[in-house]
C-alpha cells in the first residue's frame, strides 16, 4: 500500500482517473459516467442498457435489516438506474458473498424479495454467483433496453430547463432506502413522452446527483429552497439537522430527477397529474455556466453551494467514520 | 439467523434450492445452471450470453497478490466462463468494494490487469461501481454474443462422446489461478467448428465439473487415470497429496472439459492439431447410466469416485476452515 488512498482522493475523483479510457469501443452509445452503460447489439431497434450496484451489511443495510428488505435494496436500485435511463428492465443477474454461517432461510428470503421487486417490474433473475465472505456482500447487474438514441442521459439539460425532482426527500435512513419503490414506470413513461431533457436518479443526495447532471451538461442551477419537497422522515429524524438540509444533502431516496425544456413545463404538468398520483415538483431551473448551484431562500438571499453529498471513502471531515 | 446453514447445506444444493423457480421467462434461452445465461434480444441472429463471477481478497487471492494479477483474475474468470459457451466476449462491468485505506495506485493497477486481458479478447470494459468495504472484493459481469441456437452447454454429452481436456490440471495455486489464459480462441473455434456435444471450464476441478456435465447430460464416464494431463505444479507442490489427486481435483485450472460424438474424434484431433499448440487429450468416454465418474487405473481396477471438490461454504469434513 503506497501512494494516495481512496478516502484521500474521493470517490468521485477515483472513479474519473480509473475509467479516462474505459469504454471508448465503438458498439459503446453511452460509456462510464452515467447511470448505466448503453451499448449497440446488433442492428436492432432498441439498445441494451447495463447497470451494476452493490449493497453490502455495514455500509448499505445493517445486519438487523429483514433480509427480504436486503435483496429488494439491492433489485431496487439496479431498477432505479434503469430507470434513469428511462430504459425497461429486461435481465438481472445476482452476486452473493456470505458468511458460511448465514441461515439458509435468510438467504431465501433476500432473494424472494430480490425476485418479488424484479417481477413486478418485468424483469428476469437468470443467474449469478454464490461466494464465501466475512461479511454479506449482494452485487447485482441488470440488463434493459431502450429503443436507440432514446436514452436519457444526465447530459442533456440545457439553459431554462425547468428541474423537477418525483416524491419527497430526505431521510430516507428512518427505513425508505430498504423498501423504496424505484421509479420504472415514471421512468418509461418519462422517456416515452420526451419530456425529460437530462435524468438521474436521486441515490448520492438532491445535491450531489444534481451536480452530476450539471457537469454533464456543462451549466448551472438555481434551486428554490421553499419548493424542495421535504419528506415526513426528514422531520422526523430530529437529529439536529434541520429537515431541509436532510432532503438537500440526504442519499438513498431514489425519486427521479430531471429537466424539462421551458416551452413542454406546462403541458408536462398536466401529463403528469393526469398520470401519476405521485407528487412531481417543479424545484428550480437551469442557467448558463460553469456547474454550480444557488439556493435561493424564501427571503431573496442567494447561497451558492458546494455539491458534496455522500461519498464512499471520504467522511465529511475527510476522515473514514 | 435460524434454520440450516450455508455450510451444512452445500453451496451446490443452496444454488440448487434458491434457483428452482428462477429464469423462466420466455427470453431465457438457456437459465440457471450453466457457465452462463443464454438470453434473447429481439430477433436477432445472436442471442445475448450473460454470466457474473466474484475474486475475493482471502478466498480467491492473498493479500499480497498484485493488484494486476487480480484484475486480470476477475475479467479471466468471466471470460473463461464465456468461453466454455462457445460465446464472443463484448462488454465486462466490475464492481469495486474496497478498504478506504487502499491505495490508488493498487487501485490502478488492477484495472489496468483487467482491462489488458479484456482488451486481448476484445472486450470492453464499459461500467461498474465503487463502494466502500472491509475487504477487497471484486463482481464481474459479461456480456457476450453467440448465433441464436449455438451455446454450447453442459448438457449435450451422449453416450459414445470422448472426453477431452485443454492444457494439463493441478497446482494451479502456484500461480496459474491467477495468471491464466482464458480459453476464448480456442471455446469459440471448437463452438463454430461444432466439434463439442458439451463444454465447461475447468473451475472448480476435473472430477467436479465432468459432474456438472454428468449431471446436466444425465450420463456416466469412464476417465482413464494415465491419459489425465497432471501439471508440473501438481507435481511441485510436494505437500504429501498424489499429483494425480492434484489434476482430479484443483480447482482453477480454467481449462475447457469437452465432449466430442464418435464419428467426429478423428477428424476434431487433427483438426486441432492443425489449429492449436495447445495440449488437448482425451481422458475418457461418456457411458450410459446415472451420473457416475469411472477411474480406470493402468492395472485396469475401476474406481468409482465421488464428484467432490471445492465447496465454498464447505471444507472436506463438513467444517469450514
Amino acid at each position: 500500500m503506497t501512494g494516495e488512498t481512496l478516502e484521500q482522493i474521493g470517490e468521485v475523483e477515483v472513479i474519473r482517473r480509473l475509467t479516462r479510457r474505459l469504454g471508448e469501443a465503438l458498439n459503446v452509445v453511452v460509456g462510464i459516467g452515467d447511470d448505466a452503460a448503453v451499448v449497440r447489439f446488433e442492428d436492432d431497434s432498441h439498445d441494451l442498457v447495463l447497470t451494476t450496484d452493490a449493497v453490502i451489511e455495514g455500509i448499505h443495510f445493517s445486519a438487523e435489516a429483514p433480509s427480504a428488505d436486503v435483496g429488494r435494496k439491492l433489485a431496487g436500485r439496479l431498477l432505479s438506474d434503469l430507470a434513469a435511463m428511462g430504459a425497461e428492465p429486461l435481465w438481472i443477474l445476482c452476486n452473493v458473498a456470505a458468511p458460511p454461517r448465514t441461515s439458509f432461510r435468510d438467504l431465501k428470503q433476500l432473494y424472494a424479495g430480490m425476485k418479488r421487486i424484479a417481477a413486478r417490474f418485468g424483469a428476469d433473475i437468470v443467474g449469478g454467483d454464490l461466494s464465501r465472505a466475512e461479511s454479506l456482500h449482494l452485487h447485482g447487474f441488470a440488463a434493459g433496453r431502450i429503443p436507440c438514441q432514446r436514452a436519457v442521459t444526465r447530459a442533456g439539460a440545457r439553459p431554462g430547463d425547468a428541474i423537477f425532482v418525483t416524491g419527497a426527500l430526505g431521510g430516507s435512513i428512518l427505513g425508505k432506502h430498504l423498501r423504496f419503490t424505484p421509479r420504472v414506470t415514471e421512468g418509461l413513461w418519462l422517456r416515452k413522452s420526451g419530456w425529460p431533457s437530462a435524468m438521474i436518479d436521486v441515490s448520492d443526495g438532491l445535491l450531489r446527483d444534481l451536480a452530476h447532471i450539471l457537469g454533464s451538461s456543462r451549466c448551472a442551477a438555481d434551486i428554490e429552497v421553499r419548493r424542495i419537497p421535504v419528506s415526513p422522515a426528514a422531520r422526523k429524524l430530529g437529529d439536529g439537522v434541520p429537515p431541509l438540509d436532510h432532503a438537500l444533502r440526504d442519499g438513498e431516496d431514489f425519486e427521479l430527477l430531471f429537466t424539462v425544456p421551458p416551452d413542454k413545463v406546462e403541458r408536462f404538468i398536466r401529463s403528469w397529474k393526469k398520470k401519476f398520483r405521485l407528487r412531481c415538483t417543479k424545484i428550480g431551473t437551469i442557467r448558463a455556466g460553469p456547474p454550480a448551484i444557488n439556493l435561493r431562500k424564501p427571503d431573496g438571499s442567494v447561497v451558492r453551494v458546494s455539491a458534496e453529498g455522500y461519498d464512499h471513502f471520504c467522511s465529511q471531515g475527510g476522515k473514514t467514520p
